[in-house]
């Protein structure tokens, strides 16, 4: 059985890792079942197999694989007769490009404003790791980090530019369906709507309803896990 | 024949514009030739057919196509048994974010530290209305557009952060082989080549490398065109 090591809060179901949430639904493209395993920040030594401190790992029989990019493309080749991750190797090499927006725009972006709301949600053990880390990254205390969101909300929402301009065009980034690059940036706007009640987007925004889109694929897999409303 | 209107400054060959690059460049990847027509923002009646008022605009016997993005499309689908632009389906729904960024990402901000430099090339008849419709857009002189880029030069250079994190990995942002996505940044590289001595890009950028291997493509095409060092 495909195992999933996934971040998880104080609450077991609360499974919150932007990252974490590519693999989920790149396996439910791919329609393979995996068992999902919480899992805390202070837990490395479960996942020390996969050579690295980070979730996701994904673990099929003997093989450890890590960082979500490596896994996805490792499951469109292992899996290359279930619909495809990328359609084609073209969208496969462009994929990189998203993934590599995405960590450094998107999600850059929301843990400057969400850091204190994802603190609020860790696992109990995993508090002073996680509040000490990020504050030595930003070189202030979470509370300061997120004090002046409403002042860079703007710029968050006029930097997400290039997506709406393609979600005013077509339904997905991948065109008539999903692909890959839907769930990489997906997971930013799940983490964001598992952890916080902070509203990210315009009611009108075309990435609004792409997003309400993505909440509902898979029988509604995303749009039911723990979460505020959006 | 193939005919593709390109903008051409004061010198009828030195061809500037990031949208016509593109599709001079997908147009050496499918191997087709094309009669490269100079033509000035001044002359709307030559592209009328077109149905609106920018180049680049390709023309096939009766078929006028405007929009860079539009065309390589059309030239994938017209020519689909020569080499692919985008590499697949998912390739070609993902260019069109890859698009998007460059336009609003790259584009926008190269114009603001190059806009005197391009009406410094501009044909005779065009000077006066690329000033006045530039000015009118900025809100300010040319002069004082560009009297901070070097100021605006850092933050610049972050924003191709993405683009640099995938060419550290892949020779191009297509993989191996460049795809239409690469022709679509270089242009705004080859752009700026054209009419700037302004250095964009620290020697050790790999988006620098990236940009030679783009510049001596299909036998240098590109690097022969004339502009400045880089």
């Amino acid at each position: 059985m495909t195992r999933l090591y996934e971040l998880a809060g104080a609450e077991a179901e609360r499974r919150f890792s932007p990252y974490c949430w590519r693999i989920r639904m790149a396996l439910a493209h791919k329609g393979l079942e995996a068992e999902c395993v919480p899992w805390r920040f202070t837990e490395k030594e479960a996942i020390a197999k996969s050579g690295q401190p980070r979730v996701p790992v994904l673990v099929e029989g003997e093989r450890w694989i890590a960082d979500s990019q490596t896994i996805a493309e490792y499951l469109e080749a292992a899996y290359s007769e279930r619909p495809s991750l990328f359609g084609g190797v073209g969208g496969e090499a462009l994929s990189r490009f998203l993934t590599a927006w995405t960590d450094t725009v998107v999600n850059a972006a929301l843990v400057r404003m969400l850091v204190l709301d994802i603190w609020g949600h860790v696992a109990a053990k995993d508090r002073e790791y996680f509040r000490a880390s990020r504050e030595a990254r930003f070189g202030m205390s979470l509370e300061a980090a997120v004090a002046d969101r409403d002042t860079r909300l703007p710029a968050f929402r006029a930097s997400l530019e290039p997506m709406r301009q393609v979600l005013v065009k077509q339904d997905f980034l991948g065109g008539a369906h999903p692909l890959y690059p839907d769930y990489t940036l997906f997971g930013a706007f799940q983490w964001a709507r598992c952890i916080s009640e902070y509203r990210l987007l315009a009611a009108d925004d075309p990435i609004a309803a792409w997003r309400g889109k993505m909440l509902a694929l898979f029988g509604g897999m995303a749009g039911a896990a723990p979460g505020y409303p959006v």
